[in-house]
C-alpha cells in the first residue's frame, strides 16, 4: 500500500531514531508513520507556538486534547503535560500555557518541541489493534477489545502478518466478545471494513519494517463511520532479527524423497550384537522386508546378517540414500564427514547426547558439517522412522508393516512409541512414522512439504512442542491443507509464560494463544490430547469428505441421541432440519412413537430392517450431508447385525457414487467392540461405550473439510 | 433476617399487589420490600409535591434522579418522566414540574401518585444480582457483572436459594471476568462482602415468598465502600407452584434396601418361552446365583425354569420385596394393585409404553395406584437393575457378576448397555446398575440415599437428561459427597434455548448454565462425556483421597512430561514445588542431564532400578500427595517390569501406610495395554496411549476431595 516514496521516508525517519539512540517512538514520529500507511489517526499537528495550537484546534472542528512534546518526558500525565476536553481559542491559550508551565516544573531543563494538538476522538468501542516478532512465528498481528475484555478474560487473536483485508475482517469475528461489534444495547455496528483495514495496514508496516518489533494502537475507537487510533506506539527491536536458512521447495522433495523411498541405506554402526542398536536397526531393516540395498558399516566386522559389511561408507561401492547412525555421540562428527564426502544426501541420527543433554556445541558441529556436504539430517536423539510403503523400518523399535494412508510424526521418542502401539492395536493404516527428536535440520514443513507430495499419505499428525519456524510451517501447511488433512498436537501448550514486552499487544501474546490462533488460520486441526491426535489420523482418511452442512442423527436409543446431539454442538456441527418430505419419508419406517425430527429416534425394539431403511433412506437423499448413527444393543438387533447392515447399506450407497461420511456410536455390551472395529474396517468411523469420539471425528473431519475450501466456512 | 413483622408487610404488599390485579410490582413497592429484607438501595422517598422533592434531594446529599410514579405509565423514560443529574434546590422544582407535566401530555388522564427522588449512585462496578424460578431447582439466585459482559459473554453464576454469607462470597470468584472484582486497571476492590449480601438478602427473599418468581436488582453499584442496588425489579408467579410428595429419609431407605436386598423376588409375565422377556428376566436371577426366593408369576404355567408358577402374586405364600414386571404395559395397572394389595414395597416396571409413547395418562393411573398402595415404582420404560452384592440381576440383558464398588444408573436403556460392555470389558467391579427410565417415581435422589449408605457403593455414576426435583437430589447428593464421590453425566447439556422470562436474570438462565452451577455447589463430578464418566467410575474408586495438593510427576519421555504438565493445569491440578533437600534426593538417583524439578524427566534410557528408586522416593516423602508417572517403552525396561515394580513399590508403601494416589500414562507399543491393566488391578490408574486420561481421573477425585471438604477448596 505504502508506495517506494512512502516506506523511504518510514525508513528515514526510523534511521533517524535508531541515530539518536532509541528504540521507542515519539508520539509525533508514531503519527507520521501512520499517516504515511493510511493508519487513520485523529487529526494532530504539533504547535510550535501558542498561535499555532488555536490554527490547529480550528482546523480540527471540535474540540482537542493537548499535550506536551518533550523527549525528556516520557510519561505525560504524571507531568501535567496533558489537558483534555479544550473547546475554544481562549481555553486552547490557557491549557498550551499550563501545560508547557508544568513540564518545566516537572523536569527543570526538559527539551520542549512543542505542544501536540490532537481532535478528541468520538464516542465509541474501544478495541486495541497491534503488532508483535514472535520468537516462532516473527511478525504477528493482533485484535482485541479494549479495557478489561482483553486485559481480564484474554479475549485477543493473532494472525500473521501481512493479513489481507479479508483475513484481517475475520479477526473481528474470532474474538469471545464478537458480537459486540455487530452492535448490541442499541448501539450502531461498528465500520468493520475501517477496523480491519487498520489491522491489515499495521501488518503491512511490521512486514516492509523487520525491525519494528512492536506496534500498538490502543486504543482505536470504532464508531459506525469509521476506526480512528486515538494512540500510535512503536517500538524497535534491539537487535538484528536471525534469518533461519531456507531450501526451496524442489531442493526440500528431493533430500525428502531420497529420506523416504531410498534405493540404500547404510547403517553406521551396524551390530552382530544382541541389544545394540546398530543390530536392532540391522535386524528391522532386514526382516521389515526393504527391497533396496542394505549395506552394514562397521570397521570391525566382516559381515552382518548375512550382508557384506564396511569399514566406512566411504568404502560401499554403490550409490547410498540415507546414513542412519547407530553410534556414539561423540562418534557422529567423523562419520557424518564421510557421509558428507559420499554425498548421502541424508543421515539419520538416533544417538542422544547432543543439546538434550546440554551440549549443544556437539550438535552445532554436526549441523556444519551437514552443511559443508549439504547433507540433511534427521535427528538426532531419535527412535529413527518407518516408510511403511517401502518396508523400511530404520528404528530399533520393533517393526511395523500395516500400510495404509496415515503419515506421523513425533518430537519425543515416548510419543512415537505411543504412535507405534496405538497403530497396531487399531490395526491403522500407516504410510510412514518419523522421530524428530532436536529437529537440528530436517523438521516439520519438511515432511509436510514431503507427505504433501506422497500419493501414499492421505492425512498426517504431528506431535510437536515447539517449531523451529512457524512460518515456514505455515507456509507449507497452508499448501498441504488444500490436498489432506493434518492434525496437530502442540504439547506445552499451558506453560507458557508472560513474556517481557514492552507493548499491551506483546504482554498478551501468551505462546499458546498465539499458536492456537495462527495454526487454525493455517487450517490445521489442533488436538486437544494425544489420544484425539491418534484416533483422529486413524479416522479421517476413513471418512469421505463432506459435501454439505446438514449432519443427520439417526438412533436407537433416545438417550444417545440426545448425547450425539450434545456433540454436534461441541463440535460446531450443523443438525440439519429435515424438510417435511424427508421427515414423512422417516416416519414411514419408524414406530408411530419413536420420533422423526433430528435426531431420528427410530425406537430401541425395531429390527434390523429398521435401521437398514433410515440408514439407506440418509444415504441415498442427497440434502443429507453425513450421517451419525446410534446403536443400541438388543436381541431383536444384535451388534454384528447392525454392523453387517450398515457395512452393506455404505458400500451399496459408495458402489452408486455417494460418498458421505457415516460414524456410529455403539451402545451395548462387549460384543460392540467387535462391530465397531468390523464397521471401521469398511469405512464407518464407530466406536463402542461413547458418544463424543465419533462425533469428535467428524467434526475434525467438517473443520479439515472448511479449512481446504471444500466447504463454506 | 427479616423477622416476623418484616416479613408479614411484605406478605401484606404482595396481597396488595395481587388484589389488583397485578404481577409485576412498582418500583416503590420493590424499594420497600428491599427497606424490609435490608437489600441496600440508594436513598429515595416518594414525594407528593415539589416541597417534599426538594426536601428529600437535601436529605440525600448529593445529586439526585427524578422520576416519574404512576400506575398508568410503565416506560417511565419514553414519557419523559426521568431527569438525572439534578444537583440544586430550584434544578429539582424545575424538573419536578417538567416531569408531570411530560408524564400529563403522554396520558392525559394518567394517575400521578407522586415524583419519586433517589440518590444519585456513586460511580463503580456494575453487577446483577437476581433470582428465578427454575423448574429443575426451584429458587435460584444469579450473580454476575453488568453490561456486555452478562449480555454477550453470558458470565452469570447460578446457586440454590437461599445461600449463605460464604456462598454468595464465593459467587463473586465463579465468574470468569472475577479479577475485575479484585479490582484491576487501577479501580480499588469492590466491598465483596457488600455484595455477597445483596446475593444473600435476595436468596432469602425468594426463600421466604415462593410465590415471587423473579427478582431482579440491576444495575447494583458496587464500590470499594459497598454495594447499591439501583433497581429492583420484583415479578410474581402467575400460578401457585405445584409441591412434589416427598419421602423421608427413613421412607426411602426402607423401600430401597428391600429393592436392593431383597430376600424374595416375584416376576409378573414369568415365562418359558426363550425370546421373551420374562424368559430372559428368569434365566438372569436364576443363572446369576440370587439366593433368595424366585417367584415366577404366569397364570398359564405350571413350573417356569424348575420353579413352581404362581397365577398372581396374592397367591405366593411368603412375603416378597420386589415384583419384576414382564407384561405388556396395558395390563400393568391391575397387575400392580395385586402388587400393592400383597404389600410389596417395590415394583420394577420393565415395559414400554407409558409416557416415552405418549401415554401418559396409563402412567399416571399407575402412578396413583402405586401412591394408594405405597409401593414405590421404578421406570417404567427400563432395562431392569443389577444388585450384583446380592448375585440379583433382574433384567432382561445379559447377567453381570463382577462384584466391586461402583453404582451405576442410566435413565437410557441404551447408555444402560453402554455400561455394561464397559465394564464387562474393563472388569470394572460393580454394586449396581439401575435403569431409571421414565421416573415415574423412583428416581436418583432415591438411590443416591440409598448408596450412599450402602456399604459395597464407593462411587456412584449417574446419567440424566432432568431431575424430577432438583432441589432433592442436591440434599441427597450434598449428604453422600461427604462420604463417596458421585459422578453426573448430564445429557442435553446444549439444547437447552432460551426461555421466556419477564426479567433479565431469567433470560440467561439456561438450562446448563443452572445445572452446571448447581451440580458443582452439590459437589458433584460432571463428567464431560459418557467415555468420561464409565473412566471417572472405574478409576475414582481405585484411587486413595489425596492429603494435600502437591502433585509430583516422574516421567521417562520428557515429550509425555510436556503433556502430562498440560493435563494437570487443564484439571486443576498443583505441580508441586520441589524443595531444594528434595530435589538434590531425585537427582541422586537420574543422569546428570535429566532433570529434577517437576515434571521429574529420568530420561528414557534409564533401567527399572531408577523408575523404582524414584517412585519409592516419591511415596515416601510425605511432602508428595500424589503422583502421576510417565512410562516410555524401552529394551531396558519393558513394559510389563514397569508394571511389575509400580505395583510392587506402591504395594510396599501402602503395607506401610502410606496411601498416595498414582495414575500412569504408559507409551509404547501393545504391551502397554497389558502393563496398564496389570496396574489398574493393583490400584495405579494405569492408561495405554493417553496422558489425558489418568490425570483426568487424578483431577476428579481431587474435585470430590475439595467438594467432600477432605481438602481445602
Amino acid at each position: 500500500m505504502a508506495d517506494e516514496d512512502e516506506r523511504a521516508a518510514v525508513r528515514a525517519l526510523l534511521d533517524s531514531v535508531r541515530a539518536s539512540g532509541r528504540t521507542t517512538l515519539t508520539a509525533p514520529e508514531g503519527k507520521i508513520i501512520a499517516d504515511l500507511y493510511g493508519i487513520a489517526t485523529p487529526g494532530e499537528a504539533l504547535a510550535r507556538d501558542v498561535d499555532e495550537a488555536v490554527a490547529f484546534a480550528h482546523r480540527f472542528d471540535g474540540p482537542v486534547v493537548l499535550k506536551i512534546v518533550s523527549p525528556d518526558i516520557l510519561h505525560k500525565t504524571d507531568a501535567g503535560g496533558v489537558v483534555v476536553g479544550v473547546h475554544t481559542a481562549s481555553e486552547v491559550r490557557s491549557a498550551f500555557h499550563r501545560i508547557v508551565a508544568n513540564a518545566r516544573a516537572f523536569v527543570p531543563d526538559a527539551r520542549i518541541e512543542g505542544v501536540q494538538v490532537q481532535q478528541m476522538l468520538p464516542p465509541g468501542q474501544e478495541v486495541i489493534v497491534g503488532a508483535v516478532t514472535d520468537p516462532t512465528f516473527g511478525k504477528v498481528v493482533a485484535f482485541g477489545l479494549g479495557g478489561v475484555l482483553v486485559e481480564v478474560l484474554k479475549d485477543i487473536t493473532f494472525r500473521l502478518a501481512p493479513v489481507t483485508g479479508d483475513e484481517a475482517a475475520s479477526m473481528l469475528d474470532s474474538i469471545k466478545a464478537a458480537e459486540i461489534l455487530r452492535g448490541v444495547r442499541g448501539q450502531a455496528a461498528v465500520d468493520r471494513w475501517a477496523v480491519a483495514e487498520q489491522i491489515r495496514r499495521v501488518s503491512q508496516l511490521v512486514t516492509d519494517f523487520p525491525e519494528i518489533a512492536e506496534v500498538d494502537l490502543n486504543p482505536v475507537i470504532a464508531t459506525s463511520e469509521g476506526a480512528l487510533a486515538a494512540d500510535i506506539r512503536v517500538i524497535l527491536s534491539e537487535g538484528a532479527p536471525v534469518e533461519r536458512p531456507r531450501f526451496s521447495r524442489e531442493e526440500i522433495l528431493f533430500s525428502m524423497n531420497r529420506l523416504m523411498k531410498p534405493r540404500a541405506v547404510a547403517v553406521i554402526g551396524a551390530s552382530n550384537e544382541e541389544g545394540k542398536i546398530g543390530h536392532s536397526v540391522m535386524r528391522n531393516l532386514v526382516d521389515g522386508g526393504f527391497a533396496g540395498d542394505i549395506y552394514p558399516v562397521n570397521p570391525r566386522a566382516h559381515d552382518i546378517l548375512g550382508l557384506k559389511a564396511y569399514a566406512t561408507v566411504l568404502d560401499v561401492p554403490g550409490e547410498i540414500d540415507v546414513a542412519v547412525f547407530a553410534i556414539p555421540a561423540k562418534a557422529v562428527p567423523a562419520a557424518l564427514e564421510e557421509v558428507g564426502r559420499k554425498q548421502i544426501p541424508a543421515a539419520v541420527l538416533i544417538p542422544s547426547g547432543f543439546a538434550e543433554t546440554g551440549d549443544q556445541a556437539l550438535q552445532d558441529k554436526v549441523v556444519a558439517i551437514a552443511a559443508e556436504y549439504q547433507v540433511r539430517v534427521l535427528g538426532p536423539n531419535i527412535y529413527g522412522y518407518y516408510s511403511t510403503w517401502q518396508d523400511l523400518c530404520a528404528t530399533f523399535c520393533t517393526p511395523y508393516d500395516v500400510k495404509g494412508p496415515v503419515a506421523l510424526t513425533s518430537q519425543s521418542g515416548g510419543i512415537g512409541m505411543a504412535i507405534l502401539g496405538f497403530a497396531r492395536t487399531t490395526k491403522t493404516g500407516v504410510s510412514a512414522i518419523v522421530g524428530l527428536g532436536n529437529k537440528s535440520d530436517v523438521d516439520e514443513d519438511d515432511l509436510l512439504t514431503y507427505f504433501g507430495e506422497d500419493r501414499n499419505t492421505q492425512c498426517i499428525a504431528m506431535h510437536l512442542e515447539d517449531l523451529k519456524d512457524g512460518r515456514a510451517f505455515v507456509e507449507a501447511a497452508r499448501e498441504v491443507v488444500k490436498k489432506k488433512p493434518i492434525i496437530v498436537l502442540k504439547a506445552g501448550r499451558t506453560s507458557a509464560g508472560a513474556k517481557a514486552a514492552g507493548s499491551h499487544t506483546g504482554a498478551l501474546a501468551g505462546d499458546d494463544k498465539v499458536y492456537d490462533d495462527i495454526l487454525r488460520q493455517a487450517g490445521v486441526i489442533r488436538a486437544p490430547g494425544l489420544k484425539d491426535m491418534l484416533e483422529y489420523a486413524r479416522a479421517l482418511p476413513v471418512l469421505p469428505t463432506p459435501q454439505g452442512d446438514n449432519v443427520v442423527i439417526i438412533t436407537g436409543a433416545g438417550g444417545s441421541g440426545v448425547l450425539l446431539s450434545d456433540a454436534c454442538v461441541d463440535n460446531g456441527l450443523k443438525l440439519m432440519e429435515i424438510p417435511p418430505d424427508l421427515d414423512a419419508a422417516f416416519m414411514r419406517y419408524i414406530p408411530p412413537f419413536g420420533a422423526a425430527g433430528n435426531p431420528i429416534d427410530i425406537t430401541g425394539g425395531e429390527p434390523p430392517s429398521t435401521y437398514e431403511a433410515t440408514i439407506r433412506l440418509g444415504m441415498e437423499d442427497p440434502r443429507v450431508h453425513a450421517l451419525i448413527l446410534g446403536y443400541w444393543h438388543t436381541i431383536v438387533t444384535p451388534p454384528m447385525v447392525f454392523a453387517e447392515l450398515t457395512a452393506r447399506v455404505v458400500a451399496e450407497a459408495r458402489a452408486k457414487g455417494i460418498n458421505k461420511p457415516v460414524v456410529a456410536s455403539l451402545a451395548g455390551d462387549t460384543e460392540v467392540e467387535q462391530a465397531s472395529a468390523y464397521l471401521f474396517r469398511r469405512g464407518v468411523v464407530a466406536y463402542p461405550y461413547t458418544t463424543e469420539q465419533p462425533v469428535a471425528a467428524l467434526g475434525a473431519k467438517y473443520r479439515w473439510a472448511r479449512a481446504a475450501g471444500l466447504l463454506p466456512r
